[in-house]
């Protein structure tokens, strides 16, 4: 009996995907939708980044469910088996372009970037006042695998760095805040705020007016989490306020970002098109080629969702 | 007899450094120009940006000129006792301003950050192709103790780097070339190029024209070196040509620089105001009194010039 691995998600990384398991999991029939092989319902793993309707009709033997992206909120967990397993996408591509993004993000406020962008357009030439990043306090909601190789990044620059999650964390350098307590005080000592956060229910709208009059005037935002964390009214109006002094997001709701949305044109926003962190095709396969190995040797896999918290 | 010590500098950093001098080094009698005390012939350290005129018949005890900056490329080294010691500063502060900018530089590019502007100003949503740092060739010249700390910072990222001085040096991770005879083979694999070089009769005029066609077609340059390395004209043309692609510059000739220069409104070019990198007053009043020290003992002092060589 074969087991026929079925991936459903961009069709040119799909075939990296498929080169990977040739080499490395020859004995899988690696399939790419829509082609399900001779025998669809003998579908045992699906990776997919929207599986498609009817999962569990269309596919009664599915074992495990792969993500082909670090979140799984574009899941309907309602819609799925509920025994089945759920694996979020944890590979080192992932991390690495995140750890990028926002070290550039945290340098370019850190050393007033969009002020001089401005001035160069103004053809001002003025040196700003210098901060040392041992001066200058970063703050990361989020203290996965993404938040703490951020971290590392930051505090080898040499920033005083700060981490807030929903649980207990310790990382290395990092004064570490947990749960809706500590928030507050996670916040009023933040200079620039990088949000990590996975998409919940309970994360839903939590970059909204409450939280940033939490922080010192001036700060600045990094949203790299998802869209819908974020009430675009309230940003608009912190940093009009000057609340806020600059905001770099690379999440939107809807994305793409619709013409005409004010977050194209506001002199204080910048954005890019969800390209933070992009799933590197070769590293992907190996990760999920290394959580089937796992699964079928009885050991936990690596970013198993736990269904009921929602990351 | 007392021993001067005489600042002749920014005096608002001036009065941090008098601070400094106060707790640290209280024998020594710290005068900020154009106060020389009651004997100005006594003075036997001069710590300046620019020195005074007439510095041998002014000053005939000094016994080591400090420059307040990393560069002596503004001393005129014909006009100073061809015996008195010129000292550089290497100093904590002015490293990791560097290793700040150009790190920022190098994500900005390597992450097509110029080209994610662009689109934000057109309210387009795309995402480009990603590379991976290790697929991305950064090429350093100058192997001091600026493009060293460079270096480790892009080597944790992951960078493909590289490094190119006049005389031979080894760096941990990176491929080093030296002198006029590998100048090419560093160059045709260099995809980010880093001049950190010091301004000398050798490197006036060094990023022109010949130079930038030895690089891959599409390099881009961040030149945080002196704006007399740079031959303006060649950079407009290698970046119209699409020779290069992207240009980074902290340093310009003149600085500031007049108005209507086309670097101000080149789309392809990114202009700061020599702000790469700033002596912090309290780590260079420091760095100056460990030096006094080392003078003192008859030890060697870090940053000592070879004025044969002229840094």
């Amino acid at each position: 009996m074969t087991t026929t691995f079925l991936y459903k998600s961009d069709p040119v990384r799909g075939r990296i995907w498929a080169e990977v398991f040739r080499q490395q999991a020859p004995e899988i029939d690696f399939r790419i939708w829509p082609d399900m092989g001779d025998d669809p319902a003998g579908v045992r793993f699906l990776a997919a980044w929207t599986p498609p309707d009817d999962i569990a009709t269309r596919f009664p033997q599915l074992q495990v469910l792969f993500s082909s992206g670090a979140g799984v909120d574009q899941f309907d967990m309602s819609a799925l088996p509920p025994a089945l397993p759920v694996v979020r996408m944890v590979e080192p591509g992932i991390v690495q372009g995140m750890v990028e993004y926002v070290t550039h993000a945290v340098l370019d406020l850190h050393r007033d970037r969009p002020a001089y962008r401005r001035q160069q357009q103004a053809a001002e030439w003025k040196p700003l006042p210098v901060k040392m990043a041992r001066e200058r306090r970063v703050g990361v909601l989020g203290l996965g695998s993404l938040g703490q190789a951020v971290l590392g990044s930051l505090t080898s620059l040499g920033f005083d760095c700060a981490g807030w999650s929903r649980s207990r964390h310790a990382v290395d350098g990092v004064q570490c805040f947990a749960g809706a307590d500590e928030l507050p005080a996670f916040l009023a000592r933040t200079d620039i705020l990088i949000c990590l956060l996975p998409l919940t229910d309970a994360t839903r709208s939590f970059l909204d007016a409450r939280l940033f009059a939490q922080l010192p005037a001036g700060a600045a935002l990094v949203h790299v989490g998802r869209g819908p964390q974020l009430v675009d009214a309230d940003l608009l109006a912190a940093l009009d306020e000057g609340r806020l002094s600059e905001a770099m997001l690379d999440v939107t709701e809807p994305e793409p970002l619709p013409a005409g949305h004010p977050f194209w044109s506001h002199p204080r926003i910048q954005l890019t098109p969800h390209i933070a962190s992009m799933t590197q095709p070769v590293s992907a396969a190996e990760a999920v080629i290394g959580n089937l190995r796992r699964f079928a040797a009885g050991q936990p896999m690596t970013g198993l969702v736990d269904r009921a918290r929602g990351y």
